[in-house]
């Protein structure tokens, strides 16, 4: 077990659009003992919103995560709530690789007795509900509600959109049974103080995940207990011919 | 429901390794009423025991699939039991895609009690598992044995192949209660009946499945009745910028 | 693995009322290389509302599912969403023998994240539940909605028994999160095209699975893959006395 | 809540061999305040081993049910581990109908951690898996283990049946988990206290669940208590043509 | 297997407020061959609504139920809901101890397809589908359902409590899908025949199962059946120092 | 969301048995910017290897927990891999509380695709499967092996103690599919990396959880995440009398 004095997480950003994750706002997420840096792809969706992007979105994140353990980074937190390339990603390192959806899962199961999950659009709730299986937390997920607000579009009024996500979390709550949150997109990340504050003033006391925050706190417990994921479970992939992706080849067996 | 005279299913290989599948073994799945033709990636693995593997043939299976329905054909079935890029391209396409192992495993539980899995290597167990849950027939499924033979090598010693098989058939059935099987990976297309026979000989009359043959016929049958799948689960994805996969953006919104 | 030129598929009734199924309404299911013929029970009920006339349904059913093996059809449909005798007749025969409701809820599950069942009365509720348990797609199940029509009754109005449909899965796909439906009674064949029209005017692209047609490609593209449900799960029964049921008995074990 | 001073438990007994089910047997097992009476169906299977024979025990046995009802009985317990005809004949009368294998896996839940059923033949493993999962007990049922004995040889060699159901339990405790047993056949009645004695000179201090004492006693609580199977479970069947069940129609619709 | 002539059940309140459980009550519970006593604990919470209250009363009621096995009782029951100290009870006696809860869910699974429960207050929902996971009934629980009053208040206005109860029960049978309740509270003991009236008179013929006298006619049942709990599930402590626990070491090991 | 400079966890240990706890070992737990402190309960159990020394340990345990708060502690950990009062502290405080077992058991669900306890008796077999029912994690549980070594001798012979875990692992990761473990024992804090190192030398490379430096390094995640438990699960109890305990109650509800 480490005691190292700090803990680098890197966030990649599995998606191409520029400025949509201010590394500023990843800075906020600091503390002593923890650095927090980004990279973003360059190969890609612009933002992740179906199952075709999330495909699209795989190959490149791969590779910043390659290099991330190259560079020597401590752990890496995937900046989609769909965790795209998580499992491929866990294959080719041996850094723990954190997605936000299953860290925020596995958390909100442990403070609630059950959670929602409040996200962007109907059209991703059979994903959720199909990462909870795959986490093996169906029982504990109450329901998966929606805003329907293009995830490019969330900050731009953001007295709506968190008049909408009290409006779900309140209905989750009564209608469903949710007794904790966690946001289904990382585009809403920063906005759980003030859902909490708002849940809080209506005598509703629960946690709000705010997934990549979590997620970094939890690779950062990870790297403290000196805990990486299983290579039983993510073996290292056999070396052969990847024509298109020689590139992604080389990072992953260098020197060969 | 339409009551067309030929029903047209494509077989595409989501591997760049030349040859591997045959065409002719193809078109021996023919019958009066059902063309079966066959079309391969050019960027991706060699071949697919990996996660890594199966996010790096996902892109360019799509686009195979989405020229299929630009071709007319009635139903496309994805040539690997990992089922890689199912729901992506689901997605781009109305005509129906199948997986070999989603197609598979519902039959397998249609016609027995509970079924194994024989697959290649142990690395491939939890990606079976996994694929149990998220198909929903988690409760049907016996075990996941493997053969520990990679892909590549199954056909250089056949017979061998058939007495790793038979054995591990017999474990599934005495041990794991299994009560039909499914093979675990395509490069054994064709092993059936002759799997069939010895078990048969000694005393076990239970369904092997060939997973791309049932696929097809699956296929078949789901053309015939009019049916493909659900776009509330699979809607399409929205035009937005896809850098590095123009060519397959331009393939998703032709004209454009 | 058999390459037969033509299929042939019997639809037994297991429903004494002469002319509820009409041959012709089978023949329009027939295309190329499949043929369909029926037969019907002589002792048993009326019609199929209850467990206690699933139970009086299944003798007869038998008689002529083996009956219909003696002749030669390649694969026999149940034609009851009750799957009255499904198991009981499997051991009886060796020819694939298909229940609507397991061949319809695993294509269901197959197309769909979640799949609804739209059926006659309130009072069959269990009985699907129970189905979708024994069939093992429980997870798949959003739900079971009634139109509280009796069966026989469903013809009497046909554009009344549409509208209840269409509001009905409505409902079960926005309140139920349903992305498929399957019709939870055969008495319902040939609206499925008219709901679909209508659910597609309303911007709901979802498969509406009517359990016979689809039962039937499902037997036939079992019998081109040569495949049949297990002798392991469905053992040939002992001979044995069978006071009252000679002729069952006889007609099971012939010659003897 | 009734406070009768005695509870009259009818034991029906499924099958239609003479003198397997001895009478004085059942008088054994009444106390003060419990009558136990017998009747037996004169149309149906010598024994059930089969779902073929379960299909063929159901519609004699629903009538005797019906008449013991009429007969003032106050309960009625199905002789048989397959429980036939439970789920039918509770609609056809309000006095309650146990089903031995019912009874005895919830009780066996309620008194170990997990239970492991011990059977006659291994075809009666789905038969068993399926039970408990209609009666939604799966994550409790160990294991199901079979003697390989069939049911009307059982007696035979006594010393034999309960040196193999020696064996098996011991298995079912230390390689299944099984906390508690329950026989999978009533043709082991009166087994139980032998068994145990076995078990508890190894040190497994377990109970065994001998299934018709139990559902007796199970059914006696429930008069006590005022309790039965609920209406809107097992509503009555509608009154309809039954051509070669006039007999039971007349039964269930007296003075109709 | 015992055929004793009476049997002396215990019913253990886990509550330090005295008067609250008539033991006249209890006596009304009683029939030939059954005698139902009384005892309660001194150290422990007032009444039990929370998790918190379930700690506290426990080392208590199993003093309790070991000095109920030490005077020749023949089974216990401890009235509560939480089914508090359940399993450590059941540790150190050998006599049956029943929790009201785990009785009254299990008989509700036998007999109607799904039950809910009707609870005083929302926070203990999380408790009652904790305990149907613990007992392995999750899939037959439809809803926990609550009154709003607290538990010293039920009796205060009957009428009241009357009408909350029947109002819940028809959305649990409506909305939910129940079609058996099971009361949540043993301060309800007595209004299960009121309940049951109005549901009637609704035309809901379902069980409405008052737990206490369910509890302790399944108890009842097992002394008849000569059954009681695994040791296996449920060995003895190891002797050993228990610091402030004096009295109750001494109760469980007496003469040491 | 705090960003506060340093975070307090206490580890409150749940039995009275001196010195078993080295508060040395937990100073080994720090690392810059964490502080781990401990206390230990007066009235208890030695140890615990039983639900009945569970029940006895949670009085004194919540009086504990509740002191922690008072004192500014951030978080607790209690320290028993039975995670005994977890809920009723829960409801005590505001501070996070975390059990050893819920924090690894979902942990290790994050890094492998199954995991097995490796735990001391036989007889906590059922408690870790309950516990995994309750935490929502039954899917992950590969199995539940025991060294047969009471609590208290773990550590007189370490190398004995190392010899039969890694026996265990072994067995759990061949025959069980385990591939991630987790001590099932507090006491054998300190072992992980020993065992790991082990197995890494056979080529399982595999994580293995020390429950209580994984819960504390958990802890301290959700304390930099101003993340706790919903208070809507955990509601405070109310205020009532509560003979026998009034200094607990004092604890709770101070100035009163």
């Amino acid at each position: 077990m480490t005691r190292q004095s700090r803990v680098h997480v890197r966030v990649v950003s599995p998606i191409t659009t520029r400025g949509f994750r201010d590394v500023g706002v990843l800075k906020t997420l600091e503390y002593d003992g923890l650095t927090v840096s980004g990279s973003q792809i360059d190969v890609g969706p612009g933002s992740i919103e179906s199952e075709f992007e999330i495909a699209l979105s795989a190959p490149d994140t791969i590779a910043r995560i390659i290099e991330a353990e190259r560079e020597g980074v401590d752990a890496v937190v995937i900046d989609c709530m769909a965790d795209p390339a998580l499992r491929a990603a866990r294959e080719a390192v041996r850094i723990p690789v954190l997605g936000p959806c299953q860290a925020g899962m596995h958390v909100a199961a442990m403070l609630g007795h059950r959670f929602s999950v409040l996200t962007v659009m109907r059209r991703l709730r059979a994903q959720f509900e199909n990462a909870a299986a795959l986490y093996g937390v169906t029982s504990r997920l109450a329901s998966v509600r929606h805003l329907e607000i293009p995830v490019l579009e969330l900050e731009s009024d953001m007295a709506a959109t968190l008049d909408v996500l009290a409006r779900e979390a309140r209905i989750a709550i009564e209608a469903d049974g949710a007794e904790a949150v966690v946001f289904g997109c990382t585009g809403l990340l920063g906005c759980a103080s003030a859902l909490r504050e708002r849940l809080l003033a209506e005598g509703f006391d629960i946690p709000v995940i705010d997934p990549i925050p979590n997620a970094i706190n939890i690779a950062a417990a990870l790297v403290r207990g000196g805990l990486s994921h299983s290579a039983l479970s993510y073996p290292k992939p056999p070396r052969k011919n990847l024509p298109g992706y020689d590139r992604l080849n080389d990072l992953l067996f260098p020197g060969n």
